[in-house]
């Protein structure tokens, strides 16, 4: 499986990163990362171009890394300086940099071209500052599963009815039609349930005990960020798609790090608009948000060990697959355009925000 | 490996289906298997056709079964009865539906083409039903063994001399040679071992002290069905070839079914002519099955494990092995024959019973 | 990967070795070995060549060993000397049989074409008979690393100062060249550190309180055998390169099996001139053998992960890679030397000593 590489993905949660040189697995290599002495987050190929030892199995000399197996040291840019035994430096003697961006206690790697990375091309939203809104980091969600499949989940309203029946969704919607828009770089995909008994959720956390108006939105960017805007509102308000503020609103957040072609590690957090500076609730938010991710997670295994399998027809598309259906369209234009060099083309799949 | 897939395997003892949807692999394939409103088994391609997640993870709609990521809903025969969130029912939306036959207790199934899966061709012996005869269901055995070696063994007479000493076998019989004819789709390996010290299994259930006559029949049919036909008479009876049912006789019956190229389960059981009605007795027989069906298992799985290696030279053959040799031709005539449509031939590797 | 055949390689220390059938994996063939009734160790060709039955799962009838599947038996030169139930014996039912030759406690085998096996050219040093030289087995180290890279492991001298500070390096060796010769068939990479602190071994073993002279002269035999003689001496005595007998001096033996291309059993030993007779003082040495050995392991399974995956650019070498180098280029010339019938050149690559 060939990967989108010039894009912005999540490496982890700030707190996953300190002064210990750490291995992660990204895009299916190997980086070794740390906090410099200045507090910044360094990331480099994680192993030693001369016996190609994990320069993670070595250690930190200041803001270098010495290979533990003869000494080569490196500093944070990949170059080589030492060579234990010889004065020369070798000009191939180096190893990969990876640029970094630290934003709102999340570390985003670029693992394509470094003259591409452009920071401001970063995920953002407006309610991380805003002090109407509070965000809160849940979980990283290991799925043995390859991230186009989780991704797409993330893009289907329509499968919360059957896999998520006591949390995220109930017979309720079973039958309402999905809208799927594309705005700018987002693919959305979004329904609207009136007038209808709450979810789990929102009885929970909304204090709902009569009908309300649901909606579910659904917004996707390639390659591997979703943002799911969700929230109810009292039945007989009725208010309009573009005031959803008015009732209790939440931004799932889901940020894909594809491992290897058959790991992503989703990492997922909030944003809630309700119960603001209520660490319980966000608390029990979790407990509810981790029994559907581990819904999510048996269908995803079990689709993956499937189409790991020969074929013997291809499988069928229906009404509620437009929204993966441009997302796989998407990626596959991305890769297309990271085969050539084509320099007239714009290379970056941007965080665009609409609401 | 390739399979022969229009014949009838067992998928199951009648006591292994309830209610309940459970999958089954058979011939590489998943199943999904349950019973009916009405009792009757009935099986499904496992596996839905829109994001191929295994129906075996979905519920029963009452005799539906719907999946459980976007609902999409089956009946008996495959055929889809509802797409949520659309009207219309793509004639691609369809499982494959697979041919069960039920008798004596035992759950056949037809992976091939169900128009030449005929119910008159599952095995069946007249002691089933005969009350001069007991049948008692003994256990399904798992092999980490190609079917094709597990079903040569069991028209092999010749290797209970040393693979099973205290049970089956005993060194009286290490000299004898083998015959082997075939009856028609059965090919026979047999041998007597005259006037000879009892083998362990006669020793506790014919309640023999001197010398015995004792004869092994081995019938095996194309592609997975074997029955042994063994058992001891008094030595100073000198009965004849064709009067076995004098002596204390045991017909031992192995299903075999292919999981997959490098697992069969071997189901196995027998109808006996003495100890009828003793439960305690069939229990202690199964006793000494067991162990001596472990004793082939040990056997099997080395020898799959060597298979599996590069080979440096071709394999040897001997006098012994004329039964397994006459199997594996006839085994390559069915797949050589699945393989083209040849409209005038006769596809069906029938049961016939001789004796 | 290919293994160089015509050689003499470990099969194991002679206590490895009794009246029992064991199966070794050596050069990624099976065999089965065990001690005739003469106290000599035979070694065939572990499967049947009927139905493939490890012979080790098989049982001694005497000095024959007789499958455990259908009784096929075979002596210790190979041939078969009974099927039962025929009376002729094909030509073609033989197993392998290795040569072995035994000589210090050290069961050697041949694996390649028998008629070049020179029982003169297995591995000896003149200390395993001198009175003044104590010899002490140590113990079978095994890495999933592939025999290449634990070779090259054990002709780097450089390697010391970063993978074993506590014990066979430390600092003060960091940055002295490494010197490498060929000396017929052995490559030597030595070094002098002079009038430094002694390292941890020697701090242990040789009582030296100041500081000493010390020397690393790796001898590399292909394919398997490396000699590391090191030791350490008052530095007050400056003594000369060639009178190493006058300090403290150990040879350190390491005998590679190359089990599969990924599996390397590594068996240790010492010869020693200090500390005769002293069995407490052996096992001290062997637990900080253990502990630098355990450092090598580590750094050689991770090092074979890494090679096992797909390489984005081809690895660099340096100065202190001299020695793997040659080692490199002599096994790939006795590859070649074995790929065709070169009936004129000298296959053997014999142990040759040089002090």
């Amino acid at each position: 499986m060939e990967f989108v590489r010039n894009a912005w993905y999540v490496a982890g949660w700030s707190s996953e990163f300190d002064e210990e040189l750490r291995r992660f697995t990204i895009l299916g290599d190997h980086v070794v990362m740390f906090r410099k002495s200045d507090g910044a987050v360094a990331a480099l190929e994680d192993r030693c171009p001369h016996r190609l030892l994990p320069l993670s199995q070595g250690k930190r000399i200041g803001d270098t890394v010495q290979c533990g197996y003869h000494g080569l040291t490196f500093d944070c840019s990949g170059k080589c300086v030492r060579v234990p035994g010889q004065s020369n430096l070798p000009a191939s003697a180096y190893v990969e940099a990876y640029p970094i961006v630290e934003k709102h206690d999340i570390v985003w790697i670029w693992m394509g071209d470094a003259e591409k990375a452009d920071p401001e091309d970063v995920f953002d939203m407006p309610e991380f500052t805003d002090p109407a809104w509070e965000a809160h980091q849940g979980d990283a969600l290991h799925l043995k599963s390859n991230y186009l499949n989780v991704a797409e989940n993330l893009v289907d309203p329509a499968h919360v009815s059957f896999v998520h029946p006591t949390t995220l969704g109930n017979s309720a919607s079973e039958n309402v039609p999905v809208h799927v828009v594309t705005e700018g770089k987002a693919i959305v995909a979004w329904r609207w349930i009136r007038d209808a008994e709450p979810i789990g959720f929102f009885k929970s956390f909304g204090g709902f005990t009569g009908n309300v108006d649901r909606w579910h939105y659904y917004y996707l960017y390639t390659p591997c960020t979703a943002v799911i805007d969700f929230g109810s509102a009292p039945a007989e308000d009725a208010i309009p798609e573009k005031e959803r503020n008015r009732g209790v609103r939440i931004f799932a957040l889901h940020f894909m790090t594809p491992v290897t072609p058959t790991h992503t590690i989703d990492r997922w957090m909030h944003l809630r608009n309700t119960a603001l500076g209520d660490e319980t609730a966000a608390a029990q938010m979790d407990v509810m948000f981790r029994k559907a991710f581990a819904e999510d997670k048996a269908i995803l295994e079990a689709v993956q060990e499937e189409e790991s399998r020969p074929q013997k027809r291809r499988p069928i598309r229906i009404a509620i697959d437009k929204g993966p259906m441009v997302y796989r369209k998407r990626i596959s234009e991305l890769l297309e355009r990271e085969r050539t060099h084509d320099v007239a083309s714009d290379p970056t799949p941007a965080f665009v925000y609409h609401d």
